[in-house]
């Protein structure tokens, strides 16, 4: 359907490289006619682990990248020396605009400094957020941002919160999505010196349907579908949703163990509680955009297997087919003029 | 054994105020025989509610008050004006000390004002933070500061450390406790201005046992015992804890009512996840010390019933024997030098 979807994958990023992200490219063109997928890392690495599998040959293209970046290392070094590794060559066929997307699961810090440095920023947009869905009872939330750029400024959130609703509308397709800012108590006055300034600069967007504080009680029920806060926080909230997550699941699997009573009915409710697990698990939705930049960065999570793989990359086309980029280019401006009307 | 410990407990506060705190007095009484309450409150409500029960009459008072102080009040309008009310005549016991120790249910906001303005802090405390426990997989950890005090400075979250350390080893019994600063990373050089600038304060501090950065993934694991951060996350901590856990808790419970095979295997496990909650449940602790004040100030949850009640009410005893704020006095100026020796 009309012109095809160009996604630079980097092979390379991952705990699992590149045996899964290779895995998820070919599951993707074999489940969507639209996307073009180049795989950038070593060739004959690439090559190896492609070739276990059958998918239309015309639509993934091996890009040779002889360097890696690893986890550990310095970003803003790795990106600089490191001019052949996978993640540096994905970023620059993006800038150069012969891919549309990047999908990594390398390291975050290379990825954060990699996007601006290399990509560069849509105009106007001062800092690119890193956005991750979360799950609900409802569904997904937009957490915004969980970056590396902590200590933001008031005019940050705001621009976190037009990008995340644009987002949210238009990929997630959550009609007039509800923006909150996280804060310690529903009332207005309430709040660290960052949100209490923060919060009538939201209040006064008309492009955006804010309502108000949420408190991170309220955040699992899906009260509010973007959740707009500044990195610090934003990562602790994400990371605690998981470690929260999985501590109490563990906990549920010991008690169950405990008694023989409960061991049968372990063995009777596992299918039901893995379904439910699922349901909970927001990787189907593939990983976290990096908005804001002049192409689109998705960053999943370093442990992500070829589903997630999958699902970043059928992101993408709906991510270019929607003109996200287009709509926030358009609405930053706006937005820094406090309302469209 | 030795001088009764006289707890001023809070009658009207909380959501099931009087009963709950009431029936909490009781109960503590009737376990324990080193304490002595005041229950403060109108005379004659108090009075019925303690007339449902049978405890040592010697060892229960009550202290008319005729006013009480509502959640939504203003905190700082409400302790200057209510001052028949039970939450301001339980504080001026302990500033009179007349007791040892104050337990309430009641606003956070006016807990937290009238413990600085009518109790006062302990010389050299800067702030003093609300500490709860929270509960882990190895039992639990005190996440400090919790209060309404945001926008921390370093030197503020050095005292948390120092006084969480000597609450966590006297009181809950934790030898040698672990410290660690909440971080987006494990690394030093990681986070935001403020945990940059506290972590080589921290670090040291020979009077505790820091051990670094630590990720709120890591935090449910119970990786440290005293985890420092300032009010704000300290906060969303907190919130999300109860949040993500009740969340999943009502899934993992619609999961088993979705097949027929689930409902019989959730009848079956019922005993045992019902068991499991009650270990990843803190209020079996009492509730949050509100640290650094010349008396101790235990603020519970505003749901909590007589079982936590009855725990913050015991917690006092351990706290007065220990002298804990002793023990603070002589190491926040330590502290404040940067070591002992």
């Amino acid at each position: 359907m009309g012109e095809k979807v160009k996604v630079a994958v980097d092979a390379m990023g991952g705990d699992y490289a590149p045996a899964e992200p290779v895995k998820g490219a070919v599951d993707a063109v074999n489940q969507n006619e639209d996307i073009y997928i180049f795989l950038i890392g070593p060739h004959k690495t690439v090559k190896q682990e492609l070739d276990k599998f059958s998918y239309p040959k015309d639509r993934i293209e091996i890009v040779d990248a002889t360097e890696v970046i690893e986890t550990g290392e310095a970003p803003v070094k790795a990106i600089r020396l490191k001019k052949d590794s996978s993640l540096v060559k994905s970023m620059n066929m993006v800038r150069h605009q012969e891919a549309d997307a990047l999908v990594s699961a390398g390291s975050s810090g290379a990825i954060l400094v990699g996007g601006q440095v290399i990509i560069g920023r849509i105009k106007g947009v001062k800092r690119p957020p890193l956005a991750p869905l979360i799950p609900t009872e409802n569904g997904v939330s937009l957490l915004i941002d969980c970056g590396a750029n902590v200590d933001a400024r008031p005019e940050h959130l705001c621009q976190f919160a037009s990008m995340g609703s644009i987002y949210m509308e238009n990929v997630i397709g959550v009609k007039n999505p509800k923006v909150a800012i996280v804060n310690i108590g529903a009332e207005e006055e309430k709040g660290n010196a960052l949100v209490k300034e923060t919060f009538p600069m939201l209040k006064a967007n008309r492009n955006i349907n804010f309502i108000g504080s949420i408190e991170a009680r309220d955040i699992p029920k899906g009260t509010a579908d973007v959740i707009v806060c500044e990195a610090f926080v934003g990562n602790v909230i994400l990371k605690l949703y998981e470690g929260v997550g999985s501590t109490l699941i563990k906990k549920v699997k010991e008690g169950m163990m405990t008694t023989l009573r409960g061991k049968a009915g372990g063995l009777l409710v596992k299918p039901a509680l893995k379904e439910t697990l699922k349901t909970f698990d927001a990787s189907r939705y593939g990983g976290a955009p990096l908005l804001g930049l002049k192409g689109l960065v998705v960053k999943t999570h370093g442990s992500s297997k070829a589903m997630e793989f999958k699902n970043s990359i059928l992101q993408c086309i709906q991510f270019k087919n929607e003109h996200i980029n287009e709509k926030i280019e358009e609405h930053i401006t706006d937005g820094a003029a406090g309302g469209k009307d």
